[in-house]
């Protein structure tokens, strides 16, 4: 058996296919943006994903580009209307495109990237159409409904620890669910191993998340490539404020309420006691803890894949880098 | 041969049918908006004319309900959006989403509400599938062109009538010309019969158009449920205005740039002036020689549809209706 490729790989494959999607050039108002927004870069990860569980199930992974790009170009239009209603300035430390142009174009050039990727993922065998349509558009719903959860909870005063899962389960995790179960059709799996691939997804992309919620407060600033600890400073719950606030009790639940409510704080200062109560109350740990369940599952989900253990390697490599963050 | 179904039997089918599509309940911030969106009515002219096609094909309707319901809510979206970037108050006389729930909201239910109009788009036989999902991509990725190029104009100091012809044909012509393709898809019409609905659809679209914009200025308010108007309050380019503009020399052009670079106006006075203009310059009679060209156009591409002339009734009286706005 051949060996498979490495996720790099697979991840310059799309960098390089990506840029040469076929998008219509007038209004140039509506398709800069889109090559703008495409042109941003990123891990390509979930595209990776797709070939990389295709070619471990024995597909030919040049006949899954499309549906891999439309893939990328969906995430990718999530991303833009995810930061319309963020109001964030910033993706990969360049404007945003609400920012660089105006709300409208971003509204309407996220749209129009929407129906690309679908144009995208209709290109395959016609006999994949129907299955892998109605799994890409489920996930589709599933994003938005995470999305809007997200949203709700900002307005909501309490969240429970369960309610927080299921949220990135469906914001963040679905899609990486997905692309695996994709790759995993077009290669004609059979249903177990599909459902074991899309399984490892979800599990990866859970435990890909809350550590994103680690890094925010304790990831190398420069490593990560955005400010530290934003999400104290916006109250965002994440898991590890959920955890504190179920965790504390008696003066430190007070002062974290106290700490949650003011509106007027030196940032700082508000950092620096938040991170105090942290760690008081472990919640590094506890969170990794939580991280190591769901990135474990995930593992055993791949091993009862029904593939050579030899040729799982590669997903596996990906999956540890991915928590490492050295990717 | 037994008689087709009148247009006014489908659009109700439409507006039962649309009330029961399968729509998931949590998180209701999400689902409520769409509800709404969809309760609000309409017409029903989209849906109606692809199931008209479907039948003057010999195709079996009833088969081809999922796939009407999704370019209706397709077009609900379309409009939810546009909302959105007109910041405009009402739809239909009710509060718009943006309006009722707020902009985020407004933003991510109208994402939601085309991947539901995909879903209900590949409800159909296999066999139509790739050929009918090409069509709606494509006509979805030149209505986002459409608006883009309507906002475009906005900006633009000068537009041709030809660009605002090309305009309102992606805008609004092609989702009616799309619809009627669709039906003739479903029902396994002649490629050459596709191609004759379809320009069908494209020019009676246009034709449409052009009349909704001289019902803004010369319509009945009551009827047209809409103040008269606004296009000339907000300097809209609409055919009016760019025929009066070719039109006027000497001192009336004078006087129509004055009150349109004017920013401070009595609206009664404005609004008095630039018919008086356009009476002046035969701008109602130029713009309804251009609508009976696209609709004589339009009724010799029904005429070419090799179907029974008596077949070929319903879809020509809901043509004239349309035009007679009485519907």
């Amino acid at each position: 058996m051949p060996p498979l490729h490495t996720p790099a790989f697979f991840q310059q494959l799309v960098e390089k296919e990506i840029q040469h999607i076929s998008l219509g050039s007038e209004p140039s108002s509506l398709y800069d943006p889109i090559r703008y927004m495409i042109s941003l870069g990123g891990k390509r990860l979930r595209p990776a994903l797709l070939l990389m569980s295709n070619e471990l199930f024995g597909g030919d992974y040049t006949l899954s580009l499309q549906p891999a790009l439309g893939i990328e170009v969906f995430h990718n239009f999530t991303l833009l209307h995810d930061d319309i209603m963020d109001k964030a300035p910033l993706r990969r430390a360049k404007s945003t495109v609400h920012q660089k142009w105006n709300q409208n174009i971003a509204i309407l050039s996220g749209d129009t990237m929407f129906v690309k990727s679908c144009q995208l993922m209709t290109s395959v065998n016609p006999n994949h159409q129907q299955l892998s349509l109605d799994l890409f558009f489920k996930t589709a719903i599933e994003v938005c409904e995470g999305q809007q959860l997200d949203m709700d909870f900002e307005q909501q005063s309490s969240v429970s620890i369960n309610e927080y899962i299921e949220m990135i389960g469906l914001k963040t995790a679905v899609l990486l669910a997905c692309a695996l179960q994709l790759g995993a059709i077009y290669a004609n799996a059979s249903e177990k191993d599909q459902l074991n691939i899309y399984r490892f997804g979800k599990n990866l992309g859970i435990a890909f998340q809350l550590q994103d919620d680690v890094l925010d407060v304790y990831g190398d600033e420069k490593k990560f490539g955005k400010q530290n600890s934003g999400d104290i400073l916006s109250n965002k719950k994440t898991f590890l404020l959920l955890k504190a606030f179920e965790t504390a009790n008696g003066s430190t639940l007070h002062e974290l309420s106290r700490w949650f409510s003011q509106a007027d704080f030196d940032p700082t200062e508000k950092i620096s006691a938040v991170k105090t109560i942290y760690d008081s109350l472990n919640i590094k740990q506890a969170t990794e803890k939580e991280i190591e369940k769901y990135f474990y599952s995930s593992l055993e989900n791949l091993k009862a894949v029904s593939a050579p253990n030899s040729q799982k390697i590669m997903l596996q490599a990906l999956a540890i880098d991915l928590m490492k963050r050295d990717i």
